[in-house]
């Protein structure tokens, strides 16, 4: 049973900038009183909380894609799943259930905007955890930063990175649906075995290996396409193994993440050499067509071709816990946290069908 | 008057590696007969040849985009233009002006295949020369490099740096007829003011400025394409003040020639946190356009909207020296050597309009 105070909005807030990993001493614990809504207004009950590596970037201040850094004192932001349980505006109704910014609280008021990126969850009967997986910007982000951005043909070599993370996992699948050879790289043996379970033709442990020598031995023709979850030595690698005319989808750095001192990429110029493109990727340039991707996705869910790899934490009250695991690498999937849990527990599906 | 052996087939061929900067110890020089052809072939009488930064990477034994670094003893990698003097292949008569990959050599005997990439001069009543500037593999780079590849439009920002380079001064040109703000870089006064009256609204001279801080108060929303000649640090510095939805080709990296540790780029991830790409770019994917591209430019140089920038230098037996001096920054636009000179010289014109 949660132990979550139900008559409060309870808030997870930055209290200093981490140095390294999250530790607790960067969190501070509050509770408010809920909000009540005015003209237009949501009020919205938090069901899931995503927990990314981006996370702690904005938490040392850092603007990212056109999102702030946080100020010391401010709610955690973090996306999340929630249920509307009271609506002055007649888009939405009291069950609907959305995915967008919500920040680390269980509770949140808020004028639906576009700025605010909410999008209502289309009515499919997936379970909501979905919406901050293969149904939400992960899955989106793998579906667009793959099929987009890296523009894989058949019978190509596709190489991933943090393959067993949200994005990864499904990467290698849909390479997989579209017929190519799929190389996944992941930092432990479990994370092998998953990966290699999803589709990948090839495994890397780029913890064990030599990841440049690995990829010259199983790439005898080049790299055609590279999605890059982690940035620094693995890209590195990958630029002294590229086919002509590849690409490179730069989708995230989480090894950049924690350093100090950011990796000097000294083969850059191998794109010039190779006729290839290293593109940096943004979800929402794609925004007009998410429910067309979101349809696609939840067929080849049903349709069992695909399948959601996420890693649920129980409790609200271990959110800061949970974000400092993922940067030790210990984590599959989505990390996401159930806000409310126990025998009461509803957060089963998306759409009551 | 030449100095040249015109009774020989001259040629300057690779005596050793080149450490740093070429000097004449690299080169050894030979005199051989001059070929006799057989089927299908042509004999070339060099009229120019280009003098190229790349040229001191295939010396070092380094293969780029296809083209196999030298071996210790082989005659120097070098683009030209000739005139057939001979031919056995009816595609081609006497008094044709070629343009393509003739090497350090006064004759060539060759068999046109399309490896060899040769292209025949269109007729159109211009200068030899431009056959290695406006109007060859230069020329073709800035116009795809900057229009295929760049795609900038009306009113946008273009850094170019390298750029009274014979690339550079090109597409400074272009930008401006396609109605962008220019903004050049160049490593002396000379070159600044040249870039300044070719149309740059601004320059910086990279040698005595701050590039990053030049950068910032210049580009105050940021640029939105880098056509990049150099590499290294000013690349660097263009990613830190990318626009969103930028893009950066990567043409040239003459900074890095000469370094024997590459230089390490610590902002790469600007890539993804403004959603821009970084594009090697490689003229020959684009030649089925080179007619039309030619044409074009054609038309612009007579209309004097486009002026070549070649600085010439005179006498094949002077070919190390002038390859030496373009590492020392002491060259504008397009280096060339017209390699038989004098009173008798008939070098003049493309066609005989």
């Amino acid at each position: 049973m949660s132990v979550i105070n139900e008559q409060k909005n309870c808030q997870w807030r930055i209290a200093r900038r981490p140095t390294g990993n999250v530790v607790n001493e960067d969190f501070s614990y509050h509770e408010e009183e809920i909000p009540v809504i005015r003209n237009n207004e949501l009020l919205l009950k938090t069901l899931y909380l995503n927990l990314a590596p981006v996370m702690r970037m904005y938490m040392s201040g850092e603007s990212i894609a056109g999102e702030k850094g946080l100020d010391i004192g401010e709610i955690i932001h973090g996306r999340g799943v929630a249920e509307v349980i009271e609506s002055n505006n007649s888009a939405y109704k009291p069950g609907d259930i959305i995915q967008g910014q919500i920040g680390w609280q269980t509770f949140k008021k808020t004028k639906v905007t576009e700025k605010e990126r909410f999008r209502k969850m289309n009515d499919c009967g997936l379970p909501f955890s979905l919406g901050l997986s293969t149904l939400g910007m992960t899955g989106l982000s793998a579906y667009f930063g793959l099929l987009a951005c890296g523009k894989p043909k058949k019978n190509e070599t596709i190489v991933v990175s943090g393959a067993a993370g949200g994005v990864g996992s499904t990467v290698i699948q849909i390479a997989k649906l579209m017929g190519c050879r799929v190389i996944g790289l992941a930092g432990n043996q479990a994370k092998c075995n998953l990966i290699k379970e999803l589709g990948c033709d090839e495994v890397i442990n780029y913890k064990t290996e030599d990841v440049r020598q690995a990829l010259d031995d199983i790439c005898k023709d080049g790299i055609d396409v590279y999605f890059d979850n982690v940035g620094g030595d693995i890209l590195s690698a990958c630029l002294d193994n590229l086919a002509q005319d590849s690409r490179i989808v730069l989708c995230g750095s989480i090894s950049e993440y924690l350093y100090h001192k950011p990796y000097g990429l000294n083969n850059y110029t191998k794109l010039r050499k190779t006729n290839s493109c290293m593109q940096g990727f943004f979800i929402y340039n794609h925004s007009d067509q998410f429910d067309e991707a979101e349809k696609e996705l939840s067929t080849w869910l049903k349709e069992k071709k695909i399948k959601p790899v996420e890693h649920i934490y129980n409790g609200f009250e271990n959110m800061p816990d949970a974000l400092s695991n993922i940067y030790d690498g210990g984590n599959f999937g989505v990390a996401l946290c159930r806000i409310r849990y126990g025998p009461n527990d509803n957060n089963q599906s998306i759409g009551r069908s």
